[in-house]
């Protein structure tokens, strides 16, 4: 008999990212081969979990450790003190007993400081990165496993949905992000539900976050209130045509990326200034690229630089009468000069 | 003292579409002068305004009213009796009496039969159309008001992410739409309060609609529990977030479907096929763009061609394998045949 659906689904998920793993670590580089007469292999490449003991990132660290070693590959796992309750400490320690019982190595906890920076929700996601970054280098990983869920996903792109700053902030999170690719989210096609039922038939003792329920956090509140009402208009395929979405949305803003970048170079004139009447030419969707581009290399903070701002530069392309001076965030300025656009720091 | 501030707000709205039929509608064609010896002028385009009775379309109705005289336009207005309630033929010849009072001319009341395809909310908007693109040829309309605010907007946008196949789902309703762009939409920018607000300011009475509160029907679910439930999780700017969505979605969905429309002839070899290595080398995006196009030429029906039938015939050209034929809706088959594409009724 072969292990419970819930666990052969993720199993499945991670076998397949571990793969493309796999396949971007081949040793193709004849420098790397051990020294002459020495028979040591490289060590395997090894792939970390973030595991903070709650069911999703349990589940994965389980299939990981099921899968890691049939692929030839060793697995650690770390799990992130956000030092933001008492006892988080022992909580961070307990996890890391887990994870060894799973048989990961190597596996560590390690303590972050929150700041406040963007709120409690960026705040403490920027340090559990950084964290993680610090462990993956220190470890030499090949990659660090994320579990966000296919249900995450959908909660990102109603966030994303809620800013109305285009589809780039619909396309929720990457199966692969960070430097070098280095993290990797094999659940964002498996749903919440999946991966607590593979806990459960695994005996994982989990831990539910009270984060997850605290309705200080919009996350929270979307994840417990607005989704469930959704869903109760809507139909149960929502979590599923969100999840659709941010694919779908993630690869048309990247060929629209493309094209404004391949664009932007035709419509600068030989002193590199933006052409108007080139700039008028071109689909509205492609435009606003280049203008937002463009103010971004002059200094406009990415995320203070809103739809609106742009549409207003836009209009001294589509709409000139004459306007004056129009001023970004970070002091960035923008006017039309004897048929260009000139966008600089004010 | 000027008109209260939602008066003006709906008075505006529909001066600037006003404006825009004008300009559309300059008569620069030199055989449309009036006979020799003849001083009649043409009559004045005629604009006239969709209302149910409601308050958002008797606001369209009362604004319509006060400004097409004053740039020269006749006004007039339509009520559509679906049928559906009885004593539905009563409220309608009642609106006709409101659209009178507020000076319109022609106004008229058409009866239709709502079928059943595609539920009953499609069917009534099918049946509704057909009536109003039949009163609008009948009096020579230049415009049809339409009365849709940016809540509806909102609203229209989550029905499309529910269908999870895209951004042009994602992209609402177009401000013109219609055959000639005979339909316009002044209150896309409007909220329906401000809309509430100007008919009670002018001691318009307005009727509330039973459907729009019946949830049976998926669009009232959402305005009275997904909607709110949404703005009480992500803040109260949830519907004019998702109603820049709408316009940047559609900005973006016009580009890609251009550049589609570019790169489909330059994949196609000398016998019209479309060529697998070309095909490939194009962005995700605008690949599967091309194949939609492909499967609606060759017949399979629009509506039932869903993002995974698309991602099924993409898998021919980026994983390979020797895959059978794709079977598509409306009898289309997809399959690779010596690096081509190719996509027929089977």
């Amino acid at each position: 008999m072969g292990p419970h659906p819930a666990v052969a689904a993720i199993r499945l998920a991670v076998r397949r990212v571990l793969h493309d793993i796999l396949n971007d670590h081949q040793p193709t580089d004849p420098t790397a081969t051990p020294a002459r007469g020495s028979h040591a292999r490289p060590p395997a490449p090894l792939v970390l979990v973030a595991c903070s003991g709650g069911a999703d990132s349990m589940a994965l660290a389980s299939a990981l450790a099921f899968e890691a070693p049939r692929l030839g590959l060793r697995a650690g796992g770390v799990t992130v003190d956000h030092g933001l309750q008492p006892g988080s400490d022992l909580r961070a320690d307990e996890v890391v007993l887990r994870l060894r019982e799973l048989g990961l190595d190597p596996v560590e906890a390690t303590a972050v400081t929150v700041g406040r920076e963007g709120g409690p929700e960026a705040a403490a996601r920027d340090a559990r990165y950084a964290a993680l970054d610090a462990a993956a280098e220190r470890h030499g990983a090949a990659a660090v496993l994320l579990g966000h869920t296919r249900d995450d996903q959908a909660e990102t792109v109603l966030l994303g949905l809620a800013r109305g700053s285009g589809i780039r902030s619909l396309s929720g999170m990457a199966e692969i992000s960070g430097t070098g690719g280095r993290y990797r989210r094999p659940f964002l096609q498996v749903d919440r539900q999946t991966a607590r039922k593979a806990c459960m038939v695994q005996s994982l003792p989990v831990w539910d976050d009270p984060h997850n329920a605290d309705p200080a956090y919009t996350r929270s509140r979307l994840r417990h209130e607005g989704l469930p009402a959704l869903e109760k208009a809507l139909g149960k395929g929502v979590v599923e045509a969100l999840a659709r979405t941010a694919q779908l949305s993630r690869d048309d803003a990247d060929a629209l990326d493309a094209w404004a970048g391949q664009a932007e170079t035709a419509v600068r004139d030989a002193a590199g200034l933006l052409e108007c009447a080139k700039l008028y030419a071109l689909p509205p969707a492609v435009r606003r690229r280049i203008l937002r581009r463009a103010a971004i290399e002059a200094g406009a903070p990415a995320g203070s630089l809103f739809a609106r701002h742009i549409e207003e530069v836009d209009r001294l392309i589509t709409g000139w009468r004459g306007q004056g001076v129009i001023n970004l965030p970070g002091k960035v300025v923008a006017q039309r000069q004897g048929g260009r656009l000139v966008i600089r720091q004010g």
